[in-house]
């Protein structure tokens, strides 16, 4: 098949995917660049087309539709458009309790970083990422490319409110991420525990009196004084790999 | 003093700051934010003047000028104009061979990245930054942003030449990071060095054969297989925390 014609219905209804609301509707996302898309088939992950533009090289086992530089400026979402972008499945997990290691991100709202979390904890060993309350999409463009083809090798789920997490968490240590404060045990210092679910706050405000609440512990990275704080993604690739390298 | 007019001369050599060559040729960039403005302040920086929304709280020792909305739209460069953009002047850092912990970015050309790892690098009690080759201007827009109040806080230097780098680095043990391959040590099994100068490679393309020729020794992050690398801010995160507070 080839689409050429920017008004064409298809093209419409790909393009709207830039939007958090259709891709809610659809369950679908959109993966831009011809690695992403590579990675994405070699995981597994559902694919309902690709647009290539015409010329390149197609992609065997889903249907590939031949477009030109007009179509893919309209339906990706970077300044120079790819010559790849395919429309995938958003991903449903399942909760499994045999998770050993997970995160939980409150109300971020940065989609860069919430991709560059999501590839790092991919690479230090997370079980199981949740996004709780107000939170930006996991599908939002940005953080699909910041996740660097990471995005579908990791269950991530989204939680609104306190009782669902407890729930879920009542065989975990509930530890909480804090700045320097009382009542925290410093990163370096802090013991392993077999199940672990790791709390960190919004970069704005970071953790909510609710969510302090519930924690077991608290760890505070070490770092010096005339800093006021780390950027989260920092935060969190710092806390993951003490975690994964630690010696017990 | 109050200015409002779009076309005033002081306004249209403000918005040039936007572009790097302006920046470099006058040695000023921008500050955008009341917080951002407060930090340079108390840390020392000299700023040459402040533009303020009219109504809005004025700032003492330094020139205030008093504007209007489109001017700060004008000037600024965040999608929401700040109600506070100040100018102010670059600074030149002196080399000093009392450095013990020294890192090199090769080629960093993302400044929300450059902004970041600055950050964490004040945290991490750097003691000082070289850019190395060609790479984005440490005064971007974005980098300040992303350093969050900490750009001024530890001396960052261009270098262009290996030469250059050679002599400055003589007392040094000289640290290449590399994804697992020979010839590395893991992160957690390095020992501690008095003078340290630890080389980071670009988010692209890694560290240059030339660089990698002058490592004494290099070290890589231990991390899962299923995941090709790490952000290059994160990578820098993880090496510093572990130097900082690893046991020796």
């Amino acid at each position: 098949m080839k689409i050429t014609s920017l008004n064409n219905e298809l093209i419409k209804e790909t393009a709207n995917l830039h939007q958090r609301q259709y891709r809610d509707e659809q369950s679908l996302f959109l993966l831009e660049g011809r690695n992403c898309v590579e990675e994405a088939i070699s995981s597994g992950l559902k694919i309902e087309r690709v647009f290539v533009l015409d010329g390149e090289k197609e992609f065997s086992g889903t249907e590939n539709i031949l477009t030109n530089e007009a179509v893919l400026r309209k339906i990706s979402t970077t300044e120079t458009p790819p010559k790849v972008v395919a429309v995938a499945n958003q991903v449903n997990y399942k909760w499994n309790n045999n998770y050993n290691k997970i995160i939980l991100l409150e109300g971020i709202k940065d989609a860069g970083n919430l991709g560059t979390i999501i590839r790092t904890s991919a690479a230090f060993g997370v079980d199981a990422v949740i996004l709780y309350g107000d939170t930006v999409d996991l599908y939002n463009p940005k953080c699909v490319r910041s996740s660097v083809g990471n995005l579908w090798k990791i269950p991530v789920f989204s939680m609104k409110s306190k009782d669902e997490l407890i729930k879920i968490s009542k065989n975990y240590s509930i530890i909480g991420t804090l700045p320097n404060s009382d009542n925290t045990v410093m990163l370096n210092d802090f013991k392993k525990k077999s199940k672990i679910l790791i709390m960190f706050g919004s970069e704005a405000s970071g953790l909510s009196a609710e969510l302090k609440n519930i924690a077991d512990e608290n760890i505070t990275i070490e770092m010096s004084d005339n800093v006021e704080s780390l950027n989260l993604s920092i935060s969190v690739g710092v806390v993951l790999y003490s975690l994964m390298t630690m010696s017990y």
